[in-house]
């Protein structure tokens, strides 16, 4: 593929960042990957794997001659990274961001991008609980959505940093900022809440030790440990900055989780039986849609022993 | 390894069932293993696959001299199948179960079984989220905890079954049926039923499409709908029969939930990052237990692209 970017500024150096410029790479996407984390440790990892052909000891100084520069810190990290490289960036260029809420972030980077710069925020649907420099991968974008919010960008700037989303193997979306917010309280920041809870609802139960539960765990409870095992601050943010859609998403939840409660309280095994068949099918649906393995328990199985029978 | 047992009676041939003929073959652990299930369909499927010598039109039927009968059925249909075996079990015999829930067992098959033949419950904890008779596979018990509440039972009938769930590459432990309730309400019971309502109020919210909330959810979502696609049967027993155990869990949980809601709410993000930096020790505890695979995303990345960088 050729080049879409000249110079790719990465102010964060994390997961997503370093599977961006994993991905760049291996597709030749980029002419040159500069990169800024706060953490020195971090930059020299990136030096040490090479994902970035340069690092910068500010945020600033990466940013200089950048045709894009991408956001890729903590959600309430970005309006002072903003501030900081506003008056540094090339006109004609793109600024974006990989943050998992968007109203929040628009509102905190938008008032400092100088005219004549393009600022199109966005968001891959992609992770692991994984995190940090080390912990990126070029297929981690693969077949998975990448949603912008463009709210009214220049369209050759939009089409260009879609270029290169789809470059990377990602699926392009857009929409508008606040239905972004609520569409991903639904399919992971609730969730998220969620799993953090039972997990430390487990840690917290004295009648049941610790590897009680650790040993025991393949009857469910690993699966959400996964999900609470992703970065503490990243989903601090998160929770803070999209506050109105999550604390909607948890109320409707609670609501159908009493009724469940009664349900079980009262003996009523028919609406236990048609709730618990209704929920099959989206299952089927998101396999059917590319966006998970039909492989029981995800073809962990495989990652343990071989699959006999 | 030597047959343990000359004449396996497997009741019920869904996932359990069959993945215990699949392994008591691959090891030579029984003589004959017979067959028994209500549908005539999963009878013919079990001859199909040949993962039982032979199957049986009734459950009396199939125990007629098996020295192993296994039960295998939704926790809510043990009681009915007991009465019935009851009076055609072999003296010396040895009844076992593998249902989610032991206090609710014990109480419904106890009366049932016959002086002179020994009854201890059980629970292996394994499976996966496809149900039926062509799900079942030789490894599922491999390096997995089976769960026994022998209540008393003969020391040597404890020994044999032991060894036999030993011969299947389960990890043994015996441990009392009200604490089995409890310890898999944390690890199982409520967090399926957390799943199983997180998808339906997916399902419900009009707001957002049916293909939005598949399309992104792999931001977390589609690991939920993978327990929630689970036997709606089995779980509808398994709440209505550990029905105290699972709503004292429920009440820790909605408390913690309540709590992380008004952190959220109140903007205290000092709260949220200490209690989502606790939860991720337990994860790493499940690893270093092997009960989890390390890879990122369960390994699922490698089931639909080669990991890079």
């Amino acid at each position: 593929m050729a080049v879409i970017y000249e110079r790719v500024a990465l102010i964060g150096l994390g997961l997503i960042a370093s599977s961006m410029a994993h991905a760049m790479k291996a597709k030749g996407l980029a002419g040159e990957v500069v990169g800024y984390a706060k953490s020195a440790e971090s930059r020299a990892v990136a030096l040490e794997i090479g994902f970035c052909d340069r690092v910068e000891e500010t945020a600033a100084k990466a940013v200089v001659g950048a045709d894009l520069v991408v956001l890729a810190v903590p959600v309430g990290a970005m309006g002072a990274i903003a501030e900081e490289i506003g008056p540094h960036l090339a006109p004609g260029a793109t600024v974006t961001d990989v943050g998992s809420v968007k109203q929040a972030v628009i509102a905190a980077v938008a008032p400092h991008i100088p005219e004549g710069v393009h600022f199109i925020a966005g968001h891959p649907i992609a992770g692991t609980e994984h995190s940090g420099p080390r912990s990126g991968f070029a297929t981690l974008f693969q077949n998975r959505w990448w949603l912008l919010t463009p709210q009214g960008a220049d369209a050759a700037a939009v089409a260009r940093l879609r270029a290169l989303c789809e470059g990377m193997g990602a699926k392009v979306d857009e929409m508008d900022a606040a239905h972004h917010d609520l569409v991903l309280a639904v399919t992971s920041h609730t969730p998220h809440l969620i799993a953090y809870t039972m997990v430390g609802v487990a840690d917290d139960l004295r009648r049941v030790t610790d590897s009680e539960v650790i040993n025991y765990s393949a009857a469910g409870f690993r699966d959400f440990t996964r999900i609470a095992a992703s970065d503490p601050t990243m989903w601090r943010d998160v929770f803070l900055t999209n506050k109105e859609a999550t604390l909607d998403i948890l109320g409707r939840f609670t609501e159908e989780l009493f009724a469940l409660q009664r349900a079980i309280r009262l003996g009523d095994g028919d609406h236990l039986h048609a709730y618990f068949t209704r929920t099959r099918a989206i299952r089927r649906g998101i396999i059917e849609a590319g966006q998970d393995t039909a492989a029981p328990d995800f073809g962990r199985a495989a990652q343990v022993a071989p699959k006999g029978g």
